[in-house]
């Protein structure tokens, strides 16, 4: 038996068989993520057993035939097989000494749990007798072949046959056929990975950890891949083979207790693990097996880590001098750093999941349920943690939603109302829970047979869309950035070079925003301010109102609220951009919905009569509604239209800004307004509306004799806006991208009804790579959006550019920000530091 | 008195004072029409009355300066005025021999009616006594006074001072000052002239119609501009001054009368107006006056004309040799021809119109009042005509406006349900009248106070938006091209490059588009045949099925009435292309609106309570119509969206295609189907839809062993979709510009919506110069256009490209067209003959 690989043997390997000895851990394309592991361990000198890597390129072979082996591979097997023999002095399915194998698939990227293994092959009725003998164990050798059957059986679909090589070359079938199995196909889809890397297979001489007490296995990671912490952590099973790991039958030792039962073993696996850490310059998972107190090493890769754990390995191999700031600053996923922003069920817990809708707002809420907005006001005064559910969201329940820890409702999608207005808040949501039962009456709700009633208690998970019928204990997120992500962002502004700002309509987003690192407002959206509960029926009689007369009474007391709004945000952001725009919805969003007047009228009309007080009331108010009603409101009478066709509505709006502003800079605050409009589609529009901006705008500072600068500019949402953009900076002094309506314009996609709709289905069909609404589409809106910068410079070459919509928190869409040379990317408070570190990998 | 101009004169004019012996006919910009005109006729020695005329410079100094003469105007006036008396030997403002002129506005075109004229100025306390005397008609002195206070009073808005040059100074400032009155605006905005050319003012010696019976005054034509034949027509009123004509206070007699009572007056009057006729080489507009047996020329210009009379006037033109073919194709306005094709009310009726809509669908209408779709298939079968009246149309209705004349709505604009249906069947409609009161169950309508009853007759005239309480006598439009108009529109074939193509939905529709010479379909929709009376259950059953059979079950009764369709149509079109649309709206269209389900179920659930079999099963209905309910139904589940979600749908049409094709080609006839995907915005929905298309096709047509040739192509009606247009064309074979969803989402518009609220308002208040629904907006969409042409080419050279939206029939659309490079434009059939010649003009 010689250990050493012999190198006839190397010769006579194809191309589709690489033994450890031959590759290296940077050919994981080849070989994959496990195969190259394996060959650098090898390399290493390290305690790996001999075995070999059929390589990804067999595997794409085999589908390209048909999924038919290719010609010559398993010869090349064969040939492979009978080296292992030699160096194992053992034969492959020898009566007296088997040679055993594993056989492992391992994709370019680890995708855990989702692909297949079999352990043992190589047994049959014959052989199995063999390794009684060697191990001087009849049972266990009978327990690896049930073992090894059952796995077959399970992995390859039929019994396993007694012919050795037959079993190999199934095995093999197997798992290329597994990089096509459902679950493969959805979690690449969900982890974004391609279709087309394909799955290495790895055979392994087996080492058995099940040969007694002095035998075992193990998983560990050089670090506490949860905290942060450089601290050893794993688990390691006595007397076990790998796979009794993952299966949870026993409980596992702590990894560090080795260090007491067997020190040599442990002191061995410390040093080794040192080793891989320093090699690979990261933290590693590592898998390995002790078979009769020798210690074999089956697995190096790099750990999968919390956000947290990410942040705190990256900042301390850099203070380790392990790697540079660059290089701290790619280790971690800026989207992962989204966890650290919300509740989360306290892990501890232990709970079934009574429903599941959808994740429309991260974070966790637990609460009584209340089933009005009303009573969610007085039971939150009195001190009662509520959480709102309805059948669905409309405007008259936001100051429910205020009040509310979450809100879940029955229908809608990540959109709906109650969606957006989550998200916007930062409450947690679950929304479109279809089995939900809402019964106002009765005041109970229903769920799956269970029934409650309002001021029972719930807990609702908007990051993962469960829904649990009792209350539960919450993880609170940090009320400011923990010193460590601090020091993380930190290092990331050095490297980024878009500025990133912030969406806020509240003083409290403003302040949260510049506590999250925002240096400035990119888009305060004044609707929300209409919405609040007390200002709506000022709201609804401007609306309403029968002449201008009464339409400016209204508009007057809006303008003390809205004044008083801008105050507020200006004021926090003081010495910063904050960004003001427009009214932007159509008016019918303030009114009640045309289906519900339907109903009640239809109601009043035949209970109470045509002639009642009543029903003319709501018919006249009906009326009013169904005048304003669109067929497609989001291309309707709404953005700059509104503005237009209504200006005494901008001019109210324009009025408290600057009449907040003023007052301010009387107080010496540096407040920096700038307006913008929304929804331009043509230059007259730009102009008109800007110069009604200007008048009122330079007549209050005027008035005030403060000295105060602003800008005006617009968003640029239509295509029509990009094409003619040179002709928008003739008057617009920044652009900011609202790429969510970009999207639905270029695409020609309503976004509330395609995500509930088409989307999903051309996701899992493979029309559409990416939900256009969540990754910026840079094909098509990203062309546009290009030709809107180039000729928006062309004539303002110092032209602002930034981008406003929920793709300024995205990385990917960050990242394409960063390369059109956009100025800032301003996206939800919670969203910054993603955005910063995002920016800051974009650049490097 | 001299009737040469003095060179002195000439010299001492400034730039705003140019005498008519100065001035030639090209000088319209300067002169105006008038103007122009004037001293045309005078270089050519035609007898025209000394005069000046004062520039349009003049006018466009006079708003510059705010509404102020220009410095150094009524010095120039002063003394051209000076140098008439000299010419005429009479005295402005003299007490024996007065000078008095005519004060008449003259813009660079016409605009009849429009502007303002002030007769006999120069007359006061004074020189009223010099004309009686001069005249020795002391009642005509002060009949001429008495007119020309009033008309002053009128025009100028003050009384006459005695001052004749503060009149003469007053006069023009009032010339000036109605280029900008409301009508002036209004009529410039409707046709399209811009407001900044301003007007000349025309000061001319008064000759007078109104001295006896040897004088008259009269207006005539070269040829008659209503029937375009060739012979004087005109209209002489003896005794009167110019303006009696147009009030038409006495009954005039016909210009060739003139032959017997004044034979040399008459034959002199002849020769001018050849003379003009052939100096100007086009029938000419004349106003003259006989003075006491002597003739004046007043006025020349170009003749307004019916669209029949411009045709035959340029053929007569042609054949006579005066002008070329390209001249004779470029004297007829193309938008003209549009009345030809339409029944209209036979202009002896007299009438009272009871109300104005919408002008929705043009052309006339008469018949019974019919309220539901049902009395009209009943009494249209029962030989009635019949107009179908309704609050608002829908789906259900479709089989009503197929047996009704034309349709009278109270709600909706020119894109509503009722006006679409109408035009694209060639009926007439008039919408949104919202003064009509319909009262389905008490079987009566109300309008303005009137009321009528089903089974009264009204009349509705959809070009005008008119509509009328009784029956009028209508003149049926012609059932072919008549033979002068074919001749003309061959030679406009004979120099266009386009192909003009029609949208047909039916094999009627298909054989007119041949008859108006149409070479090719370039839009066939399939929704309008699942909208038919008959189809619609099984379209609904089909929507509503519970799983997959049901809905095959329900499809396979459409293909047979689909199958038939395109049979008639591709049989009507041997030889010719047909491109049939794959179904595009969505499905909700075909189902009962949610409105209505909402009104009923309520009704239901009250009065017959929630356990009542009928509310069930409305109850479920509205159910499912809630879950296809969209937001925003234009940017919904519909095109290519819906074919890829619910591939039956389209399998059945496709193979409705093909079956009818082979079943025809096996007959020996030439079809050419292409199949059109709507709505596609990425490459991989144009991939896997045209798949689809070709695996079924290629399927038929290999089982039947026909040869048949057919393309797959998409319609490019999506910003992204030109975006992509390169990877598009890898697959599609041809391209169809969808214009009105591409100006849809391009400029962000609802058709539907902003048509309705503020388009209205932002042409009125000149934010958009024309609707871009009606004219292609080349600056934004033609952009896209263009992207989407040069990269469509780039990819397939041969790439055919078109347009099928309502733009394809709009003149200064087709010339966009011709000037991008498309190979052909579609359009509805009444519209082919308009687009063959703007297509040849655009050549041109």
């Amino acid at each position: 038996m010689s250990t050493a690989l012999d190198q006839t043997a190397i010769s006579r390997a194809s191309k589709y068989v690489v033994f450890f000895e031959q590759g290296d851990g940077s050919q994981k394309d080849l070989l994959g993520g496990k195969g190259a592991g394996l060959a650098e361990m090898t390399r290493a000198g390290l305690p790996v057993p001999p075995g070999f890597t059929i390589t990804t390129e067999a595997c794409l072979e085999y589908y390209k035939l048909g999924a038919k082996m290719p010609p010559g591979l398993m010869d090349a097997v064969h040939d492979a097989i009978h080296e292992l023999e030699r160096r194992t002095g053992k034969g492959f399915g020898d009566a007296k000494n088997p040679l055993l194998v594993s056989v492992r698939s391992g994709a370019r990227v680890s995708m855990p749990g989702m692909m297949d293994t079999i352990l043992n092959l190589g047994l049959n009725d014959t052989s199995v007798r063999g390794l009684a003998r060697n191990a001087g164990d009849v049972r266990f050798a009978q327990d690896c072949y049930a073992r090894f059957r059952k796995m077959f059986e399970h992995i390859v679909g039929h019994k396993a046959p007694q012919d050795v090589f037959e079993q190999l070359e199934m095995a093999i079938g197997a798992v290329f056929g597994s990089w096509n199995s459902k679950r493969a196909i959805e979690y690449r889809r969900f982890q974004k990975i391609s279709d087309d890397w394909g799955t290495a297979v790895n055979i392994v001489s087996m080492v058995f950890g099940n040969l007694g007490d002095d035998s075992g296995t193990g998983v560990a990671f050089t670090r506490d891949p949860s905290t942060g912490e450089n601290k050893l952590y794993g688990e390691y099973l006595r007397n076990a083979q790998g796979e009794d790991v993952v299966a949870g039958i026993r409980t596992p030792e702590k990894i560090t207790d080795l260090e007491k039962s067997q020190p040599e073993i442990y002191k061995q696996f410390v040093e080794i693990a040192h080793k891989l850490e320093a090699h690979y310059r990261d933290v590693q998972d590592l898998e390995f097996t002790v078979e009769r107190g020798k210690l074999y090493m089956l697995q190096t890769r790099s750990a999968k880590r919390s956000a947290e754990a990410a942040v705190k390995f990256a900042l301390d191999f850099l203070h380790e001098g392990t790697i540079d700031e660059r290089e701290a600053l790619r280790r971690v996923d800026a989207a992962s750093l989204d966890q650290l922003f919300h509740a989360q069920i306290d892990p501890h817990e232990k709970y079934q999941i009574a429903g599941k809708g959808l994740n429309a707002s991260p974070g966790a809420a637990t609460g009584e349920i209340v089933l009005d907005p009303d009573t969610a006001v007085v039971r939150a005064k009195a001190g009662k943690k509520v959480v709102l559910v309805r059948s669905e969201t409309n405007p008259d329940d936001v100051h429910g939603i205020i009040a509310a820890q979450g809100v879940l409702t029955a229908r809608g999608g990540a959109t709906s109302h109650a969606a957006v207005v989550a998200r916007g808040m930062g409450k947690p949501c679950v929304a479109g829970l279809e089995a939900l039962r809402v019964d106002r009456r009765a005041k109970k709700v229903s769920l799956n047979g269970t029934t409650l009633k309002e001021g029972d208690e719930i807990t609702i998970d908007g990051t993962t869309g469960n829904v649990i019928l009792k209350k539960l204990n919450l993880i609170p997120p940090p009320s400011k950035l923990p010193e460590w992500l601090n020091e993380f962002l930190e290092l990331a502004d050095k490297y980024k070079k878009l500025g990133v700002w912030a969406n806020a309509d509240t003083p409290e987003d403003a302040k949260r925003a510049r506590e999250l690192g925002a240096t400035g407002i990119g888009l305060t959206r004044t609707e929300h301010m209409f919405m609040q509960r007390e200002r709506l029926p000022f709201v609804q009689a401007m609306i309403l109102a029968k002449d201008a007369k009464e339409r400016a009474k209204q508009l007057k007391k809006l303008l003390t609220f809205q004044r008083k709004d801008f105050k507020g945000i200006l004021e926090a952001m003081a010495g910063l951009t904050v960004t003001i725009r427009l009214l932007d919805p159509p008016l019918h969003e303030f009114l009640p919905s045309l289906e519900t007047l339907l109903v009640e009228t239809t109601e009043l009309r035949i209970t109470r009569g045509e002639r009642s007080k009543k029903y003319k009331e709501r018919a006249a108010l009906l009326a009013r509604v169904r005048e304003l009603h669109e067929q497609n409101p989001m291309l309707g009478l709404r953005v700059c239209r509104l503005g237009i066709v209504y200006p005494e509505i901008y001019a109210m709006q324009v009025r408290a800004i600057f009449e907040a502003a003023v007052a301010l800079r009387e107080r010496g605050v540096d407040v920096r307004p700038d307006v913008m409009i929304p929804g331009v589609g043509t230059d007259e529009e730009m102009r008109v509306t800007a110069d009604a901006v200007k008048k009122i705008a330079d007549e209050i500072i005027a008035d005030a004799g403060v000295d105060l600068t602003y800008h005006i500019g617009t968003m640029v949402e239509l295509p029509r806006a990009c094409i003619i953009a040179d002709k928008l900076a003739e008057t617009a002094e920044f652009f900011s991208f609202g790429t969510n309506d970009l999207t639905q314009t270029a695409y020609g996609y309503s976004r509330d009804d395609a995500e509930a709709s088409f989307i999903p289905f051309y996701l899992s069909h493979k029309i559409l790579k990416e939900d256009p609404f969540q990754v910026l589409d840079r094909v098509g809106v990203g062309e546009l959006m290009r030709e809107g910068i180039g000729k928006g410079r062309g004539t303002r070459p110092d032209l602002k550019i930034g981008i406003c919509g929920e793709h300024g928190g995205d990385p990917s869409s960050v990242e394409f920000c960063h390369e059109v040379g956009l100025d800032y990317v301003s996206c939800s408070p919670y969203r910054v530091p993603i955005a910063r570190l995002a920016a800051a990998q974009a650049a490097l």
